[in-house]
């Protein structure tokens, strides 16, 4: 039984944690390099993953690192945490540098984890992992997420150039992942004024930028996208996992469902879910999102549509009787302060309906 | 000579800095005492001023203070930030709480930035001060200022309640301060797309709370007041000091006037100069004041003529014939990036545009 939120209190607790952004189109390598220094990182341990190792090996040329992990992948399993926190502590690393997406900065997380070494993330996708002080490792179906300040990287480095090959429908999927940060964001357990700010503004960027990487936008709709990821990355880390995270953590880790997608899919059905108990947020996303009618479900159902995004949980993998499992987790991790009571009911229909892409009402 | 900024440019380096910020109206002396144990305060020295020490004197009930300071006045005269520095120093106190608006901040920043101690900052005016790790101690008619991360206070607590008995001159006067600093960090010189972010939403809470301050908004409009400081606060503190607070600075420490009114009375003379070069922002700040027609100094005209601004330096009691010697001054601290040239024709010009109190143009 979940309490309804207040979202017009101003009674809370607000964290803002330490870090360092820096945007810069074309000079990945040198940012990287440049801030090292200040951190103490003479000798890193590189974690690249396909697609990034050229990316590590140029900063390689520039310093001296203690060794170069290349396997990062969806989820962080367990043994390659181990096996990549070894070979930190065997290489006598004294920071790390992660270039790569989701599976590249997790990674990174789970060893600093372990090591406390600090992290510069070169991200090249829009995870926001960067920007959150959240780790998670998958051991037997099972995903463990956590929170811990040492696992936030001290510097994020943007270079949207990194992010222009990253095929379209994974960069749709991937902004769309952080456009679900920033709405799940606002009924998350710690959701407040600040926060909630911080949500509409990146949900505003994330949509532009979705409409222009779909048409010509180019560098800009890139910088764009890495802004607004970049802004529901710190609104998630600082309002904690809501509904949504905590229905694709359940998805994920117990049917190996690759993550962008997923939160892609899902985000639109626990939108609807939620925003009609909390109707001036849904006023002010819907502005954001591009509706002036105040439709922010309708705005999501369009931009789905205009940007080309994955619908259904069907066409990721999930098998349909795997459903009743999912929901009985679901059930067990309700965050406290989600807008409307979860049930079994609601949940069945919930994940029914995201199962054959069927698009969420809008009244 | 300066050179005008790029608003849309995404190369910028963010620094986000570590604070916690409590919003708990009614309760600041419980919350004072809750979040010192986590920061191994147990042995304080309070910081007050007239009409605080009640506020200091009920914390001190529930902890056991190494001291009790009670002469904390504007533009932190040396002299006091020294003797009250040899008290904390002599009383062995392990932490700064600190009960009051911009001088009693100032003080305990002062106190931190010899002694390393955190502070707690329990505010009762928008002075904002609490959100930034910018100090300034005034000697000889000058003010130096300067920015270290040790007197950024590690809490800060809002309580509506402390607002509440601030005349509603002195609120208003505060309220444009806190509006100053928004603004002005639309062109300072470490201005960006994410500080440009908290500017803005602190200038909509802003201009909406000194509205409801000036009618009957009652704990709303205060707390809206309090959120929209702490913004503008936050994004001053990133973005530095823009030509507006070189401005003031300039004349708070040669002509001893007061802080708030003064930085009233001159943004919205600034804001004529600049806004003009920087069409975008322009407007999206005219929005956020309440003028849909996109003229924001149009809007603040309005906004001063609703909530009764103070609005001439003549009646805060700067002498006219000191005009040279500040735009002098004002010349040799002109920050990088003002989007406008900055001559002794055009400062000559706002200041005694200011002086006067005239309307500046709406066009």
């Amino acid at each position: 039984m979940s309490t309804p939120p207040a979202p017009s209190s101003m009674s809370f607790v607000h964290d803002t944690l330490a870090q360092r952004v820096v945007f810069d189109t074309g000079r990945a390598v040198d940012a990287a390099v440049e801030q090292a220094g200040p951190l103490g990182i003479t000798r890193p341990l590189l974690i690249s993953t396909d697609g990034t190792h050229a990316v590590a090996e140029a900063i390689a040329g520039r310093l001296t690192p203690a060794a170069h992990w290349r396997d990062a992948v969806q989820h962080v399993p367990r043994d390659i945490a181990d096996a990549a926190t070894a070979t930190a502590r065997e290489s006598g690393a004294d920071g790390l540098i992660s270039i790569g997406g989701g599976s590249a900065t997790g990674l990174a997380k789970a060893v600093a984890l372990e090591t406390g070494l600090p992290i510069i993330a070169v991200p090249t996708t829009y995870a926001a992992s960067e920007a959150t002080p959240v780790w998670g490792i998958t051991e037997e179906r099972t995903k463990t997420t956590g929170v811990d300040p040492v696992v936030l990287p001290k510097v994020v480095v943007y270079d949207s150039d990194l992010v222009a090959t990253l095929p379209h429908d994974m960069a749709v999927a991937s902004g769309l992942n952080a456009l679900a940060h920033s709405v799940d964001s606002l009924w998350a357990p710690k959701s407040d004024p600040i926060n909630r700010a911080y949500c509409i503004e990146s949900a505003r960027a994330l949509a532009t930028a979705l409409r222009g990487l779909s048409g010509e936008g180019g560098r800009e709709a890139r910088e764009q996208a890495l802004y607004g990821c970049y802004l529901s990355g710190v609104a998630f880390a600082s309002a904690g996992s809501g509904l949504h995270h905590k229905i694709c953590h359940v998805l994920g880790g117990t049917f190996n469902l690759p993550h962008a997608e997923t939160h892609s899919v899902v985000l639109r059905h626990v939108a609807a879910l939620n925003l009609p108990a909390v109707p001036g947020i849904a006023d002010q996303l819907a502005h954001a999102l591009g509706d002036d009618g105040g439709h922010a479900v309708a705005a999501l159902n369009d931009l789905y549509r205009e940007v080309g995004a994955p619908r259904s949980l069907a066409e990721l993998g999930m098998p349909e009787d795997g459903i009743p499992e999912a929901v009985e987790r679901v059930l067990a991790a309700v965050p406290a302060g989600n807008p409307v009571e979860v049930t079994a009911e609601n949940m069945t229909a919930l994940l029914t309906a995201a199962f054959h892409g069927t698009d969420p009402a809008t009244v």
